[in-house]
């Protein structure tokens, strides 16, 4: 028994008989990653307190390193059961401590011996370089590997290989485009040879003929190891207790503290065959290689297939960003170059119009001229012209291609990756139920007893009744929530207002032109602030409201909280948006009735040549503000400045090396990992991103590249993050991003309206147009700045509504003009509003009839036209599986001619056949 | 051998040694259902010309029965050479048709060759009661369809059975709706007892123990025989001749005549265990079983899957339209009630109100009384109300409902009949290419051997270059057909306005009072004539159409056909439903100034109320007598009428028995049915209904009653043409109902903005509406008629404009009043659109955006909260493949246990193993 296992373990431990071994540098040669006998290979690590004698430590607590600090502390103070004072009763607590100690540790052995009996090998460390922390090293031997691949029906490499015939024709294409990406490609072997592809099959062991297994110990890669334990842990059970507590009960009740399986070894590692740990970090994880496309096959292997398609996504989403920034840049530029030559702004700006505009606010305000708002005139085109249309027009085709895409991409991964036929419905009809909810139904079911003790108990279950206040909590919050966005886009309103007014009553010019730039600015910046703030606390939110519902499965609750999440970080960054887009100028009465929120403050106005140019302001500082700070400075900064301290300290307690940097156990290092949460910030992030992309996109068509320049980062940042400061995952099967494809169709189909809208309402586009073609007397632009303006006779002005300054421009006003379209002051009904402003509000409603169902068919028919299996794909998948089966017949038949010819005998004693002829 | 066979035909052709034989009743026994040995079942039955002597027919020429006259026609002309006269060269040709009927002959020898080295057994009958055609009958013995049902992966039922158990509390309910439906249920087994289901598996010869052969005869029934032998046939060649020809081209070139698989016994047989056809013919295709579910089970087993899934589509939708005709009949009593309540009719109705309306034409015309509109208005308000508004928003929830329901029911079928995991994908990649499509890549091999001779053919393609000039044919047709509709749609119009002219100017004052009604119901009568041709004549262009386009399979084929035929024939329906909706009344002018058409015809304009009450006539009539006509009178007259004329002629011809009414064989009598074409015609027909039943349901309320009671018919109608006047069908195997999915949720989508569009544009529900919010003074309709109402002064009509007589209503007109938002003539700029006329327009427009994304997100929001598959049902694929694989091991176990040692030994040879211990 003894020799096959070192058969096993040869390769993975090779010489860790000792295991501070060291190799030729002096350095340790990974241990900690086999048992004490050098020969099984730890695949997972269950850890737990235990009590210790505390004085061992206190030495070493001054050298805290790497960023354990904390977590060593707490493990102190665990063991000292208090930190400090309070000795009265604490002999009594003590002995109560040492009561719930004990307990532990019985349903600790309980399970480890389930365990055993599951066939798993178990080794403990309690005497480990971290004090407190006792280490239960789990190996999963051959039989135990085979019997649970069988179970989770895994798919492993058979011995044939599927080679993919090129079809003609473009095979000198594509080795041109391959030349051409040569440079591209990260630097590890996937991506160097064309692999042929092993044909993946079920594992069974009655059909263990089928599979390779001449390397054995390498059969099942470490991934798959811990995977496999992982899914054993999931089924024991411990049964003494009045009930059956499974493995997530045991966590949350903290008998055991973490579990994790063990990464490959060191980033660092200087073995002359690097592991994939390094390989990944070095052609991955570093920022030198941001232009390559990610070794995706490497990081599925290393990490399991739903972070594989994570990055896989991440990267294509990259890669199409780069067709919109380029467009987006060039409609940038178009805007840039046609700045001079547009009508409406150069007419703002002739100083031969000498147009007298109405004071912008009752009393305090004075008259001003119009070509005071030459410049935001002038910058508002930058972003309001044809080009925009266009390319909002593009950005909801490009966001389909990008889906569709998408669904080709999976596609293909799910063939490479053999994901295609694993079916999660079944999964999640297998999954345990949480733990939150076992203890739920407990108290159920008790609940229930008492009522009718003599009533048996059938299977119960959580009924909408049960969580029916977790509902009403929910729908109270979320309309909670929804007034929080409220006020603060309120309170920031006001902000703006009162600050603007101030301004405008100082005496200081040079303060008084850059107004609206200042207000504007100051404002967004604090929104920013407090949508960062309260992105944090509506995570936290959401995980209560989640919690409160105590769904059933792990899946379940993955879904309610991505959903929860996702509605309240909508609402967060975008209501300000929606705000700025849709509100803001809408209503704002006229001059001398002006209309005034709460009574005191007026409502805010856009620029003079509509509120595209703010809108803008708002969407680039909160979108690039969001980034920069939440992506670098809470990424990257503050690890780097936490490193930049504990460097420091360290110099200055002690010149000698730091013990525990380098004769650490490896699963003492990973222990100091912090612990892999889930995908889903990372998925939420990009998600948030990507309506910052496609919603607003008329109004900023910049946003494209600034989210390619952040995603370039990201996808490194992110790699760095799980290569080198996460703890190994679980790896968990998918075979699509899930719900995130949903989130990620309903964004682009809201893109679509919202962007009509923006196009029609925010920007002047319509307006112009109806000038254009409806009025205009020659068929140019000449005269639409005089059209859109309306007349107002300053003897209307009610009282107390009058300028204060009424000869600030140095003259007699007697008619003003303002930005509406209304009815002149000698008209029957002076001031109400114009037929034209009837006929603009209709061109603008039919525009959005027309974008919204153009669009959407152009989408349709993208979505219609390209097929959401690649052709190639579904003809190899066909090759493939006929391959497989002349194969399996091919090892079927020299089964069968080895053997007597017994079985086809016994075949036909089963079925009661009558001696049939067999004539084929 | 042939024991064994005498067992497996043994039920299927009990006494059959003569094929005369009579039985009890003195009616024969099935003759023809097996060979000559009265042992070997037929399975499948070709057909072909024989050369014969002609005398042998004449005298039966004038006994012509069962509606096969043309038939036999056009083989005695086969027989007879030409028909007559031209006897110059006449030797010469018939020699010519002799060698190619020799040519025919040897292909026809060399097929049934290759048939009979693929294991079918064959028998002919060239001296069948019909002269001039040969028979192949074709039966596929045991190993043949073992072979063939494991290459097709056919699904069998295994010796294991699944009992659904059902869940706690439903129970109850579950049993009361079963008592309360039980009268509805067809008589036959499937719906008297809860079978338990036979657990199915892909039929494999080595696993034979796995299934029940108890009953080896009927383990396939006659279906899955037709399908195995149609399969071989496909698969078959004739090599011989200078190219491969396939089965279906031999069929194209009249190598044989035709092909099919014989129905299970006579619709009127008397043998005491009815066969299966007899029951469906008196349990589904009977109009007295019209309220009853259909017995799908069965149509299933004996159809195959695909017109299964058909008639079970065609099922929930009638259910469906159940729910959709109350509502509608609500709806439509809900207007009758309230008509005598309607501020606006009541106003027009009223007699004090005494307005004098511009005259509707130049010259001719002269002024009229509102009151006279009074009829017209009434009947406006019973389509044109708010209920019809909720009505609209109901029907789109509906239509995507049915969709839910559709796809759940779906699932559920797919579960029953073990269709889940048939892959068409690959069915796809497998199919072999049509006939057509290979003649034409040979065409092509063939000049590309001449161009370049020497250069090597590799597989040769059609690509779109070959395909060009069918797509040009195509795009020129289809916008020809499009200028043909809209043709129609104007001569229509020019009908309608000169008629109405001519009426107008008459004396007659009954048929001027019901000019409009008269107009309009004539015009649409045209109308559905036009439709009804066109109808034919566009089926055959896009059948033209397609065939140009050379599709490679016949998958690609039927969805080009059928997105062809859909678009010409949706666009022949609906667009002069269209007009009528949009176009109408929308661009006439004002009086004076009336819009002339090709400067004669004046652009119609619609009643009073709006254009909804004349939506209303075109649609009902056009519906009511698309399904009158194409079903009953097509459908159920004309056979009828047929059978009337055959029956009285064979009375004349002699009173003796009908000599081919009674002893004709199986085969034969199958003979005289109609080929069955396919299903897509039935598709059509129903899809365009759905179009009636959805697109304009604003207007119409009373559609879906009339759908309904059609549907009721149609589905017995449907039921009757295939059990009773339809050569059996090749089962095809299908899991969905394929593109008409795709086309339903399209037009499902297309139906929310339709009907978004008519409530704004075509009835008068957001004038109403403006005026009651906006305009009223005290907040009711009164006033409203006045307010859209425009003044004339009639002494601004132009020359020649003004009515011929003035003086026509007994008094001098000054100022008249029109159906309008223009201002008056007395202000600044008479006659232009006025203010309200903008804010109506915007109001409208606004209307559609906001029903348009309302009505959308609920239809989303019905589609993601229904689950795709029932939960039940994921559970039943759960446990039933938990239970199959439970039942396999232990199968194996059997076998192995009853098998000495030796296998696993020989396993443990193959792979390297060095002796692992079996712990587990």
């Amino acid at each position: 028994m003894s020799q096959d296992r070192k058969y096993a373990a040869v390769s993975l431990c090779p010489k860790s008989q000792d295991i501070l071994t060291l190799d030729a540098g002096g350095h340790p040669y990974q241990p900690g990653v086999c048992f004490q006998d050098g020969i099984r290979r730890v695949d997972y690590v269950l850890t737990y307190n235990v009590k210790k004698s505390c004085r061992a430590l206190r030495p070493s607590l001054s050298i805290t390193a790497n960023g354990f600090f904390r977590r060593l502390r707490r493990s102190l103070q665990c063991c000292t059961g208090q930190p400090s004072g309070a000795n009265r009763d604490s002999a009594v607590e003590k002995a109560a401590l040492d009561q719930q100690e004990e307990e532990k540790r019985l349903l600790r052995d309980e399970f480890e011996d389930n365990l055993r009996e599951m066939g798993l090998e178990l080794e403990k460390d309690e005497h480990s370089k971290i004090p407190g922390v006792g280490f239960l090293k789990i190996h999963a031997p051959w039989d135990v590997l085979c019997r649970e691949a069988e179970f989770l029906k895994l798919k492993m490499p058979t011995k044939e290989v599927y080679q993919a015939t090129s079809r003609s024709k473009m095979v000198k294409l594509k080795g041109f485009i391959e030349d051409l990406t040569k440079p591209l490609l990260p630097d590890v072997e996937e991506s160097r040879t064309h692999n042929p592809k092993h044909v993946c099959y079920p594992f069974s062991r009655e059909k263990q003929h089928l599979f390779d297994l001449s390397d054995r110990e390498n059969f099942f890669d470490t991934k798959t190891r811990g995977l496999i334990v992982f899914e054993v842990l999931k089924r024991t059970k411990c049964m003494s207790s009045e009930d059956d507590v499974g493995f997530p009960s045991l966590l949350a009740k903290g008998i055991y503290t973490s579990a994790y399986p063990l990464h490959d070894g060191d980033v660092d590692d200087e073995a002359p065959t690097p592991n994939d740990r390094k390989i990944l970090y070095n052609e991955w994880a570093s920022y030198s290689s941001f232009y390559k496309f990610q070794p995706i096959g490497l990081v599925r292997k290393y990490f399991g297939d739903k972070i594989g398609l994570y990055f896989a996504w991440l990267g294509l989403y990259t890669q199409m960003l780069i067709f919109a920034s380029v467009v987006g840049v060039l409609v940038f530029l178009y805007g840039c170059i046609t700045v001079d030559h547009d009508i409406p702004s150069m007419e703002i700006c002739d100083k031969r119009n000498n147009i007298t505009m109405c004071p912008m606010c009752d009393r305090a305000c004075g008259y001003w001229k119009l070509k005071m708002a030459c410049g935001t005139a002038r910058a508002s085109h930058l972003f309001d012209n044809t080009a925009t249309v266009l390319f909002s027009v593009f950005m909801a085709l490009w966001a389909s291609a990008f889906m569709e895409n998408w669904k080709r991409k999976q596609m293909r991964l799910n063939y490479k990756w053999d994901l295609a036929t694993f079916e999660e419905e079944e999964e999640s009809l297998k999954d345990h139920p949480r733990a939150d909810y076992e203890n739920k139904v407990k108290e159920k079911i008790l609940k229930r007893i008492e009522k009718k003790p003599h009533k048996e108990t059938k299977t119960v279950k959580l009924t909408w009744r049960d969580r029916c206040p977790a509902y009403i909590t929910f729908t109270v919050s979320m309309l909670l929530m929804f007034f929080v966005s409220l006020a603060i886009v309120l309170a920031i309103v006001i902000y703006r207002v009162t600050t603007q007014a101030a301004l405008q009553m100082s005496t200081v010019s040079t303060a008084r032109s850059n107004v609206r730039l200042t207000v504007v600015s100051t404002a967004v910046i604090i929104n920013l602030v407090v949508i960062l703030i309260l992105d944090e606390v509506y995570a936290k939110v959401a995980v209560w409201l989640t919690q409160l519902e105590v769904p059933k499965t792990d899946t379940s609750y993955e879904q309610r909280l991505i959903i929860k999440t996702f509605i309240l970080k909508f609402l967060n960054s975008f209501s300000p948006i929606f705000y700025v887009a849709f509100m803001r100028g809408k209503l704002i009465g006229r001059p001398g009735k002006y209309l005034y929120v709460l009574g005191l403050y007026r409502m805010e106005e856009c620029a003079h040549t509509g509120c595209l140019m703010e809108l803008c302001i708002q969407l680039s500082i909160t979108m690039l503000g969001k980034q920069l700070i939440q992506n670098n400075l809470f990424e990257i900064g503050i690890p780097k400045l936490k490193k930049l301290i504990k460097r420091f300290k360290s110099k200055r307690e002690a010149g000698q090396q730091d013990p525990f940097s380098g004769n650490l156990r490896r699963y003492e290092k990973d222990h100091f990992l912090e612990p892999f949460g889930s995908l889903n910030p990372e998925y939420m992030e990009m998600i948030i991103q990507y309506g910052f992309v496609t919603l607003f996109v008329a109004s900023f068509p910049l946003a494209p590249v600034f989210a390619l320049l952040n995603n370039v980062l990201e996808i490194r940042l992110d790699a760095k993050k799980f290569i080198a400061e996460l703890r190994r995952p679980v790896p968990a099967r998918a075979k699509d991003i899930g719900i995130w494809y949903n989130i990620l169709s309903g964004l682009s189909k809201v893109a679509i309206v919202v962007n009509a809208f923006v196009i029609a309402f925010t920007s002047d586009f319509i307006p112009r147009l109806v000038y254009q073609y409806g009025y205009s007397p020659d068929g140019t632009m000449h005269g639409f700045i005089n059209h859109t303006l309306s007349y107002f006779n300053v003897t209307h002005f009610e009282p107390n509504t009058d300028p204060l300054q009424p000869f600030h421009l140095g003259y007699q006003v007697n008619v003003c003009r303002f930005k509406d379209y209304r009815l002149a002051p000698w008209s029957k009904t002076p001031y109400e509003v114009s037929k034209i402003y009837w006929a603009v509000l209709a061109a603008r409603l039919a525009f959005v009839i027309i974008f919204q169902n153009v669009v959407m068919l152009m989408s349709d028919f993208v979505d219609w036209v390209v097929p959401d299996i690649p052709k190639e794909v579904t003809i190899r998948i066909y090759e493939e599986k006929k391959q497989m089966v002349e194969f399996f017949l091919k090892e079927e038949q020299c089964k069968t001619q080895s053997l007597p010819n017994i079985a086809p005998e016994g075949d036909r004693d089963q079925s009661n056949n009558q001696a049939y002829p067999q004539r084929l």
